[in-house]
């Protein structure tokens, strides 16, 4: 009937809204029950379950066999790990799948059959269910003691799927691929003829006195190309020539010519290449979002154009106010946006909106929130205002900034007169003086503060809660040294106590204070700017993140499974657990390096150690090289630095940078032309920083769109 | 009189086309005789003698003392430096000042006494002669025994004024200076705040068995500021966090917290300051050198237009033919170009010209010179038709290609194979065969060619010339070998005879056969975009690499200063040879780092090794900031070194990327656009890159700067 179609009607039309407000596709299906499961696969709980199902099935890793969660990771002190039984992280395991399977079925459902085949992520996604499903049954059918587990592997595209961010972002660098490969094939010609050069340029003599070079390095083919290699990552820079250069200096000559040729040249020109690509790529990525959502909006007009109760006007569809109220009141969006339209609505004073009014009224989507500040009390009393004036003046903020200094400087003071006494003859009397006296005045600072802008107005800066927050903390720590340890006295060394000592207590202090003073860096004109735009840049860098989490992971489980247990100790030495060709002093000891945590069997080590070595790690992987760089496991293992090496470090920095130009430059030049804007403080976002570039689509290029809809036949 | 009038517009016009075709600014005096001076002035001979003279004085470092041209520059095994006698380096000194002199007085008598006072590069020019040449005296009168020489630390100023590009180049950098110290500044604080942090995280404990971090690396401010600093660099990365780590893992939070702020926000935002402001750099500098060519084509046309001989046209001034032609005959330019405007001036049939005509027959200066190639011979005879068809075909150029990789492949298999044999029972006979087969094809393949071709259009293609030289190079070698040790057979093991071994020519032959294999470079056209890039970017680098090598000079001289004879060899084991708080064992020796060959007693050593350290000196700034970093000359190479490190690695490497960058992208974007152009070979310059964004100036500005010229009264 005409009352269940309209229903229909306004159900899509609150569908193609949610799916304007969330950048979503509106190529799904239409009818009322796939409109139902929609809302309800989208809906915050849904969401929110499958988030924590790949959280989860990510983080079983962490207590998985092999892995460890032991506060040291060194072999030699570490204690066994636990082991979970078989079956208890498989049962975790076999629950996440069934969520994804789920997940899989609705989203597979509600795109429809034709859809469906050309979505290859969709089916990548229930090939990967497959493998899992399939290497788990073998998994227990095995009672958990088969080593190699592929479904390991596969985890973070559980990540990666669920992301369309990620996924767009991917399809990028995926298209700067061909000339990345390029530079990479130029940078091996480049290894290659000057492995050759280098190997007859450093020949072995015949009087064998002069070969110190041949012998360090460039013995043969592999060690030559693994010497030259490691140059480029400048991990090995003067050690590699010096025994040449001893002899002559005009070898030096190669060297410059390499790493200048490798390193300044060809390093920068993937800088280049990969800036130039990405050089749109945020704008291309807003472009599109804000085409996403004047198509949602529109399909959302033409639905509620077609309603039956609205006057058959040929020329012009339009929409009745009384039929959006109706959809807006179902519609869930951010309650100051609803406001704000329900209020331009009542304004208005006609009956029917046109398609120009109807995307006019959801552009408050658009705006961003001015935040306002409450406003501060009005005290009666003379005393109370000239207070209010005196403390809720900037100097005061400047004035506890200068304070906040002192205590710094202070600090410092004690730490480097206390640098060579032991620990024994120190005397933490001075330190806790200085230290309560200067949390007292934070203490004040803050009580005037709130006194002059009351409570609201002072929580509203977000500043001013980070001072007050590590106030109330340094006064809680203070107040529990002093129960625990008495007030200071000179000589105050008293015994350990409680769960902490009195020099922790102090050290956790001055720690907090440190922290405090960046609270400065608000009140710095250029370090606001540098802070701001880096934490835009970290908004906007979610995407290669998350990509560069999925690669970390597969990098940590490949060489988990590659290297585990490669180093064991043996007494206070440990080796490398392989047969060897000539002996433990050819492929050197851990021992020697000192690099004891450093090993391959837990995946947490593993895990933050690539985070922190990510373009660091040149340093590493010269010395895994060069350890392992004799037999079998050797040979794999530098294969697997090599392309870590390239993948974290050559391509993820550069992206990085691109990126960060990309960025900063905009900023820069936006902040020449809003300068006398820059006292309102807007929730900045992606789409406002390129909001004066944007192109709005035209309604020729919405309507062809629109009309490519595969489940909606619109009436004309 | 009227003629003398006349000569002296002519001479004035000449000297005007001259200053638009060298890009040279016009303000100078215009009287005849102060002309003839600026011509005397400009020609090449002058300033042949100029560059030679700089060169002199710059290259004198060299073999002053205490410099030395030793092979080795290890203190161990270098003879004795020649030390030339008190006098002889001083007089040419002397006369190389002298050259300044004459020099700066022509310069500035040729610039006019009040813009003399407003050019500051003059009086700093003047000022850097007093002081030299006091210097000079001072020195003479201790007969060369005083060791610090102020001038030899003022000589790169010699080089820095002589060049405009430079100077322009300066004083971009000058307007970056300010970005750039807030994000050192930035830097610094980062700095300070993680150095208090890692105090207080790493502090001496009282068990004494868990500080291994703070003895190593967090022992007191300077060691603990040094230590960060240097991770900063990435030298000692995993080092410096071992033991921590080693302890508890949560500690290499502290670490990547530091290095990804530091490292990863914080350099990377140097980066992109610099490119931000180098942005437009190129592009306004072409601008402005188009602007001063315009500028004196337009002062040309203005002076003939006054002369006498010219009809009184009120309305509009112009120039006769005649006149032009009189001062074309004296101009000294391009005879190409000459040749080109002469024929576009017979070919206007008017009689004379306007200010539009003129500038138009100029523009030919601005066009690039299409390069054509000399016809190939026409042969009669049918098979020489064929002949000249098959060899001049590209894929003859490709199978030449083959035929080159083949032949590295067989090196390399050789070279592989006989990696591990020793030298007596290496057999040089089938390297030696092989060599000789592929030289000879080598040889087949020019003639064939140069038949095909004719030797004119052979030798017109550069990769034809580095072919065909490198192959000649090759006979005569290979020539030469067996003329010495007769032809290869089997178990060819010569005895030593001549100039060089058997294996010595062997293998110079097979480094000139790598390097003959890299003209594939055309051939490829990924390959042949990046290295015309690279090109390019040299040319334009050319005022960034002298101001780098000012900077160079600079800090060579001072290091030799400073550190003169801090490395000694005692015995076997050097020390450095100052007093030490905690004696040998804490300040290190080189023995231990097996760095002999780093000292700073000579110039050629300490200006090649900054050379090649540019940017990838962090390790030895490393090794050396550790070893030196207890007493007072260790403060100072600390100092010394992080200058250094700032200006060579941090800002002068961010330049070139910034460059790079610019260059790249305008060449990629213009790849997209000529691709069907590319067929002809243009003589690129930089002008041509930026021809399409260029602005040409607009007649008020010209005029208007005309006006204020200060030896020129127009007579409007």
């Amino acid at each position: 009937g005409i009352g269940a179609d309209n229903d229909l009607y306004i159900n899509q039309a609150i569908v193609f809204i949610e799916d304007a407000i969330q950048y979503r596709s509106i190529n799904h299906r239409m009818d009322s029950k796939s409109l139902w499961l929609y809302r309800w696969y989208y809906s915050r709980t849904c969401q929110w379950i499958l988030s924590l199902t790949i959280t989860v099935i990510l983080a079983l890793a962490f207590i998985e066999k092999p892995s460890s969660l032991t506060v040291t990771s060194d072999v030699r002190y570490r204690l066994p790990a636990w082991n979970p039984p078989c079956g208890l992280t498989e049962s975790i395991e076999l629950l996440c799948f069934l969520v994804f399977v789920v997940d899989v079925s609705v989203k597979s459902y509600l795109v429809g059959w034709e859809e469906f085949w050309k979505n290859k992520w969709l089916m990548a996604y229930i090939l990967t269910l497959i493998v899992s499903l399939t290497d788990w049954i073998v998994s227990l059918s095995f009672f958990c003691t088969e080593t190699v587990r592929i479904r390991r592997i596969l985890r973070p595209f559980f990540l990666l799927q669920n992301s369309s961010m990620m996924k767009k972002t991917l399809k990028s660098i995926n298209s700067t691929l061909p000339e990345m490969a390029s530079v990479v094939l130029l940078l091996a010609v480049h290894l290659s003829l000057f492995t050759m050069f280098a190997m007859l340029l450093f020949a072995r003599t015949k009087d064998g006195q002069q070969d110190k070079e041949w012998v360090a390095y460039f013995r043969n083919l592999p060690d030559s190309l693994t010497s030259l290699l490691v140059l480029l990552t400048t991990a090995n820079n003067p050690d590699v020539m010096i025994p040449a250069y001893s002899k002559n200096r005009a070898y030096s000559i190669f060297f410059i010519l390499f790493t200048v040729l490798g390193n300044l040249f060809l390093m920068n020109l993937l800088t280049a290449i990969i800036y130039n690509q990405f050089r749109g790529y945020l704008l291309k990525s807003v472009q599109s979002s804000l085409f996403r959502r004047r198509l949602g909006i529109r399909a959302a007009f033409e639905v509620l154009s077609s309603l039956k109760e609205a006057p058959a006007n040929a020329q012009q569809s339009c929409v009745s106010v009384g039929a959006l109220q109706q959809v807006l009141q179902k519609v869930e969006m951010d309650s100051r946006c609803k406001q704000a339209i329900v209020r331009s609505l009542k304004t208005c004073s006609c009956d029917q909106l046109s398609a120009a009014q109807f995307q006019k009224l959801f552009e408050e989507l658009d705006k961003d929130a001015i935040k306002q500040h409450p406003p501060s009390p009005e005290y009666q009393s003379q005393f109370m205002q000239k207070m209010q004036f005196a403390f809720g003046h900037p100097y005061f903020g400047y004035l506890g900034n200068v304070v906040a200094l002192a205590n710094i400087v202070s600090i410092c003071v004690v730490l480097v007169m206390d640098a060579d006494k032991q620990p024994s003859e120190r005397d933490d009397f001075f330190l806790g003086a200085i230290n309560c006296f200067f949390i007292l005045y934070y203490l004040l600072e803050m009580v005037l503060k709130i006194l002059a802008m009351g409570l609201k107005r002072y929580l509203s800066y977000p500043s001013n809660r980070f001072d007050g927050l590590l106030t109330v903390i340094l006064l809680i720590l203070e107040i529990a040294t002093f129960a625990v340890y008495g007030f200071p006295h000179p000589g105050w060394r008293p015994e350990f106590m409680g769960l902490l000592s009195l020099w922790d207590m102090v050290r956790l202090v001055n720690m907090l204070i440190v922290f405090r003073f960046l609270r400065i860096i608000p009140n710095m004109k250029f370090m606001a700017l540098v802070v701001t735009t880096l934490l835009d840049l970290v908004k906007n860098l979610r995407a290669f993140a998350g990509i560069l989490v999925v690669v970390f992971y597969a990098f940590a489980i490949t060489g988990i499974m590659l290297f585990q247990g490669a180093v064991v100790p043996m007494g206070n030495i440990s080796v490398i657990n392989t047969t060897y060709n000539n002996g433990t002093q050819q492929c050197g000891t851990y021992e020697q390096l000192e690099y004891w945590p450093n090993n391959f069997d837990d995946f947490a080590e593993n895990f933050d150690f690539m985070a922190l070595f990510g373009h660091f790690e040149v340093e590493i992987i010269y010395c895994l090289i060069y350890l392992l760089s004799v037999n079998l496991i050797c040979r794999w293992a530098k294969i697997y630095f090599v392309a870590w090496w390239l993948i974290s470090s050559v391509i993820w920095v550069n992206l990085f940078v691109a990126l960060l130009l990309e960025n900063f430059i905009h900023k820069w030049d936006r902040r020449c032309h809003r300068e006398s804007l820059s006292d309102i403080e807007y929730q900045r976002t992606v789409e406002l920083m390129f909001r004066d570039v944007l192109e709005e689509p035209t309604e020729e290029e919405l309507m062809e769109k629109l009309l490519q809809h595969p489940h909606l036949q619109l009436c004309r």
